[in-house]
């Protein structure tokens, strides 16, 4: 048995939503309103007690961090490979989901939590300390409870927007360098990864990574779009 | 032909460099100076133009990030394994890696680098300047400016130190649960990764990690340091 506790093809939950379905998997698709905070609510904590997706579940054992999730994905399903062949290979593409993982992400993750200011603070001050009482990781609390009391200062912004800029240039200076794909000849689990966060980049940053500022960037997110499976992803239907 | 450039036997640096021993691998032996700042000279950027450690050569081929470096030695030099057989347990050492990765070695860098700022505040101010703008990555340089500068405010410090009362926590609620090692029944690229950072917790937040907070954490501390390949690591001699 199969499944995917998962927000929709969108930042984290792309990840194995993506890798699943360039697999060909048949798995249980369990989709959670985040806007609704099903993560927090009982049914999935007695699931993953940390209130995160995407979590795997394959027989039984439980699976969490996009990134590892995929890995694991791709030694116990093997047969559509998404990693190169070599040990050195392999090695590149652990570095590019690191990347993404403990640079960009958490770059992104900034401004876009800033952006849900507005819906977080039109919350019933009572009810969002009832929200935020809910949420079992820290870290995450803490993120809301800034986000739902007017957001992140001017300087974190700024500081978070450099880092952004410094991220677009290195994967443009990779696929410039690289061609087609972030690794090797082949498209690979680290343009998986990186796909989960670079539209986010392109629609909260659009003046940091446009076809101008980053041409190669911009040309990979259409070759990516472009995929099949990557098209059967946007066609599936949840309710937010 | 295998090489390690490395700072020692400590943080990022012993990671591979104990995997490595643990290994049984015959390897040149790199040490740079950190306090020489020779990871920001030429002779090594010419390696790594990013100008950080530890980097491993294997075969002229370049391998970086102290968990990159560890999976690949894993893949390429599997005769003494330190990763579990299965899959799932493969996805946990790279859970508890990445926790160290993302969650404690973040926190615990805030609290070193404040910690060398006597010695940072030490340095002539001209000569700051110049060792700044040889340090090519931004992150590392923005780092160096505040800690040479008076370090970080109290609130940055106060929010690390709550981090590293949580990832102890963390780590000691592992152990109770899981027994004397990380993950599954034996010693794994898990406990390398965390015995890189928490001799670190130890040492600069005593009050936080010690026998009677943390037991499992300090049996555990104790069980790693009595290993030979721990033992074979420290006792090589390195001019610092």
């Amino acid at each position: 048995m199969l499944a995917l506790y998962h927000f929709g093809p969108i930042a984290n939950s792309l990840t194995p939503l993506l890798c699943m379905i360039e697999k060909s998997l048949t798995f249980d698709d369990r989709f959670l309103s985040s806007r609704r905070w099903e993560h927090h609510a009982p049914a999935f904590l007695a699931i993953n007690p940390e209130g995160k997706v995407p979590v795997l579940v394959h027989d039984g054992q439980i699976v969490a961090e996009s990134t590892v999730i995929n890995e694991y994905l791709e030694e116990v399903f093997p047969q559509v490979p998404l990693r190169p062949a070599d040990a050195w290979g392999r090695a590149q593409v652990r570095i590019w989901t690191k990347f993404v993982d403990e640079y960009l992400c958490p770059a992104l993750t900034v401004i876009g939590a800033h952006n849900a200011s507005s819906f977080a603070s039109a919350i019933d001050k009572g009810e969002m300390r009832t929200i935020l009482e809910r949420i079992p990781d820290r870290e995450i609390q803490k993120k809301w409870a800034i986000v739902s009391s007017g957001g992140f200062t001017p300087e974190q912004l700024t500081d978070a927007r450099e880092r952004l800029a410094r991220a677009v240039a290195q994967m443009e200076a990779q696929l410039a360098q690289n061609g087609d794909w972030f690794v090797g000849d082949d498209y690979s689990l680290a343009d998986i990864k990186i796909f989960s966060m670079a539209p986010g980049v392109e629609r909260v940053a659009p003046d940091l990574c446009n076809e101008t500022v980053s041409p190669h960037v911009h040309g990979w997110l259409r070759r990516v779009e472009a995929r099949p499976a990557v098209k059967a992803m946007f066609a599936r239907v949840y309710q937010r």
